[in-house]
This record gives C-alpha cells, sequence and structure tokens, in this order.
C-alpha cells in the first residue's frame, strides 16, 4: 500500500511552527504579519476559500485585511485599493481572490501589486525569479507539494519526474521546482502524445490536469510517488447527497502500486493555504530582520 | 545525411527583411531604431562579440549607442549609465555586454534596465512574462533555436524534446520556448541519470551543456533533429594554428544518423546575433504603432 503523503496534518504542524516563529518575532517587528485579501463579488466557492484563508491566519497570528467589494467595482477602484495596500507598511502580503467578474482586467490588477508583497507568487517578476532561481514569493501548490515531498524524505535529485498539466498556476512553476532539486522533470500536456507512457516512465508523477480521475492503474509503475493536485466534487448519487470529491487520479486503482501518494481531499489542497501563511510570515520576517522562516522548505 | 539548419543563411535573409521593414517605417517613426551596447572593460571576446553587433545594426539601418566604459568603472556610474539609456527616446534596446569585470552586480545592473528594452531577454520579468506566454522581448540564443526551426518547416507539436543544460541564458528559456510550441519538453542536467538513454528517446535534441563534444553517435536516435549551441575553440594542432571551432556534439558521428543538424560554427552563434536585431526592431515597431515585425517566430 502506498504511504499517505498527508497534507492535512503537515498543515496543522507547519501553523503550529509558523504560530510560534510569530509569537517569537513581535517583541522586535512590533506588530504581526498581515495578509490583505481581495474579494470581488459573489463567487461562492471565493466566499468559502477566503474564509478559510482568514481563519488559517488567526490560528497563526496573522492579522487579516480583508477587503470585499461588490461585483460592480471598476478596475480604477480595484486599482487604487491595492496601491494603497502596497503602501500600507502593515500589509506584508495581499492576494487578489480569483476568479474575477467579468469585465475586470485580472492581468493588469496583478501587475499593480508589490511583487515583494504578491504571496500567490504569480506576478511575473516572481516567476522570473523562480526561473533565475532568486528569492521571491514562491506560487502556493507547487510550494506545498515540495513542502509535502521534503518532510516525507523523498530525495528527488535525479529522479525522473513527470508534471501533467502546464497551467501558471500548478504545472509551470511545479516544473521548475523540481528542476532546481534536481530532479530531470518533463512537462506533459493535451499535445503530448502517448500520455500513459510518459506516466509510466516517471519516478515522481504529479498530475494537475484539471481532469477528475483522468489517471488510474495503467499509468502508474509500481514504486511511483504520485501527487494528486486536482480536487473535483463529483455528481451527487442520491437527491440530497453533495457528491464526494475526488482528485485527478483514480485513487483506489493507484494505491497498491505508488510508492507514496496524497489523498484527495486532505493532500495538497491544505498545503496550498499554509503556504500562504508561509509566504506571509516570511515577507514579514524579512523586513524585520528577523531570521529566515522554514528556509529548508525553499 | 543529415539536412544542414544553416543559421548564417537564415541570419542574412532575417537581416535583409529587418532591413525592408525597418526603410518601410523610417517615414512613420521619424527615426531609426536604436540599440545601445554598454560594454565594461577590455575582456577580448566581447570586444569581438560587440563589433559584430554593431556592424550587423548598421547592416539593418539600426543606429548603434556604443558606450564603451573602462573597467574600474563603478556600479553607481554604471546604474546612472542604464538609466540614461532608458530615459533616452532614441534607444529602443540596451544590452549590457557580459562578462562584467569584478566587483559589479551584474544582476543589479540588468534589473535596471527597462523591461521594456531588454533585447537580451534575460530581466525576471521578461522571463516571467515568457513562462506566463505573454508578449515581451525573449532571449535571443533559444528564439534563434526556435527561427531556425520554424523556417525549416519542423513541425513541433507533441514531439518528444529534450534540453540538455538548463542555463538561464538558454536551457530554461529554450525549453519553454519548446513547450508553448507544444512539444513535450524534457530538461537535462548535470544530475540526470543515464543522460544517454534520455537523450536517445528525444525527437528534438538541444544541447547547451556548454561541453565540448559532450554528445555523439551514442545519443542519437535515427531521424533525430539535432541542434548544437555549444561553440568552443579546440586547442590548436600546431604551432600557429588557431584550433578549430566545435559543438557540444561530435557533429561527424551524427550528421548520418539526424534528420537535422546545426554546423557550428554557422547554425546557432549567428541566429543569437539577428535576434538582437529581431528584439530591437520589434521594440521600434511597437513603441511607433507600426506593424509586428516578424510575428510568426514568436
Amino acid at each position: 500500500m502506498a504511504l499517505r503523503l498527508d497534507g492535512k496534518a503537515l498543515a496543522a504542524q507547519l501553523e503550529r511552527e509558523l504560530e510560534a516563529r510569530v509569537r517569537a518575532g513581535l517583541g522586535q517587528a512590533g506588530r504581526p504579519p498581515g495578509l490583505a485579501v481581495i474579494r470581488v463579488g459573489h463567487d461562492p466557492a471565493s466566499a468559502v476559500y477566503v474564509a478559510n484563508k482568514e481563519r488559517a491566519c488567526g490560528r497563526v497570528g496573522i492579522r487579516s485585511f480583508a477587503t470585499h467589494q461588490p461585483a460592480d467595482t471598476d478596475q480604477q477602484t480595484l486599482l487604487k485599493t491595492i496601491q494603497q495596500l502596497n503602501r500600507n507598511p502593515a500589509v506584508d502580503g495581499i492576494l487578489l481572490q480569483l476568479p474575477l467578474p467579468r469585465g475586470l482586467d485580472g492581468r493588469a490588477l496583478l501587475l499593480a501589486i508589490d511583487p515583494d508583497k504578491d504571496v500567490d507568487g504569480l506576478h511575473p517578476l516572481n516567476l522570473g525569479r523562480l526561473l533565475r532561481g532568486e528569492q521571491g514569493p514562491r506560487s502556493c501548490t507547487p510550494a506545498g507539494v515540495m513542502a509535502l515531498l521534503q518532510r516525507a524524505g523523498i530525495a528527488l535529485e535525479g529522479k525522473r519526474a513527470l508534471v501533467v498539466g502546464r497551467s501558471i498556476l500548478v504545472g509551470q512553476p511545479m516544473a521548475l521546482m523540481l528542476q532546481q532539486a534536481n530532479a530531470t522533470v518533463t512537462v506533459a500536456h493535451s499535445c503530448t502524445v502517448d500520455l500513459l507512457a510518459r506516466c509510466r516512465e516517471a519516478e515522481l508523477l504529479v498530475v494537475a490536469a484539471g481532469r477528475p480521475g483522468l489517471l488510474g492503474a495503467e499509468a502508474i509503475s509500481p514504486g511511483t510517488v504520485v501527487v494528486d493536485v486536482g480536487i473535483h466534487r463529483q455528481p451527487a448519487q442520491r437527491e440530497g447527497d453533495r457528491g464526494r470529491l475526488c482528485g485527478d487520479v483514480r485513487a483506489g486503482e493507484v494505491e497498491t502500486l505508488a510508492s507514496h501518494l496524497t489523498p484527495v481531499p486532505g493532500g495538497v489542497g491544505p498545503m496550498t493555504v499554509v503556504m500562504l501563511l508561509v509566504n506571509t510570515v516570511r515577507c514579514w520576517a524579512r523586513s524585520h530582520a528577523l531570521d529566515p522562516v522554514l528556509p529548508e522548505l525553499h
């Protein structure tokens, strides 16, 4: 049976480590870390995500600066909000919750965020820093995967890794992070020929295709480390049911083959949230000349 | 026999196309494109490269703003030079010739260049734009390789590509460009296990390892497209000789196996220089609302 890469447990552990760091640094910093989440409109999933992030901030001792703006807010108003947060010395991190209502230019808004407060790691400057191997906030989901692998003691150097999916949120930065850990990385995508053969060659498989149950036993060689980034709600079987959550991997088929497997839910998901906190506390520590926060988690 | 991917001929062809574009746009723009090359100190190879670039500018109708500063120039003076060029409306492109004398912080100088004038495509913002698939100046050597492949009609979609080397100058941006052309790309490097097996799996092999004669017949499957980015001068055989140029690939062994091969010299090298001109003319055209320049070459 595959060892379970328990993101829920690790996220809770990292929250405790962060909370201790925040408490220890409060004296020197003179203020707690601050995270501003900008939410626009009424996307119901976003409401849940933002509430989760705020609760997590509370547990760690990060002050939340929540901004909830109506769906018809115009670009200029949002730009001003971002500029104010850029200048606000109590704010270490700024996150623009996606998706945005139609008519807003998300890219322009992202570009307006001070790259050193871009705790989502999505500003092109931070992606460029990642590519160059320089310091800067790292994209949360792939950074969470790296933390899971690292704390599980999985060696990456020289490993053949396949990242399935090339989104800017996950696949692309994931490939770069694995490569910086000296894995030999291939990126597969919708145009890849014979995806299953490529998967079977991999010793580490990160699946971030956004397609429920895309890969199963046919794609896994025995002993592969399997990281499932997908999260989807299956159609309800009966009235009143909410439907079960599943990933991009058919876990039931894979768990006897893989050496390690991230569960869905409870694998990569909780790591994404905690890495947002890590990025925020890191920005705070840097601006107050405190010791680096969790430096071993890149 | 492998078809020869003749970079010298294509570079000459692209220079003619650029020259025509510059001539046609002069009226609307009111001035020619301008390229500023900053050279510091007395590296002899740099002197040759800079002279080559200036001559190429002359052929195309780009005005050169050469700045040659003494080896003991301090960081502050160079920063001022860059800031002046950033503000100079006659300058479309700024290139900082490497290597710099010891004691100068090349990264800080690179960061000071206006990203929209960074015709070397090395500013982290431009690397981030490349990662995000956004417009911006592209790193010249990999862009030159893409142009060679494109003009030779080599289809990339779905092809298995291996990039050997992960430098920020070549390997990393090369992998991203091939991926954006829908190839399935793997990046190999010094920690890669069984490099030869990885090479033999590739349908397109780009070798940018910086090691003379690293790969030969043992690394090539029949029908592979082989791009050799290396250029090295071999030790002279006799007194008075200069020594022959060679690449990272042992061309003599490979040319009966490969479907296409870039010669050294005359392959990738001339493409690097011409892509610098392409980037400069593109910046000029954009700032004067002229039609896009060679848009099919990404």
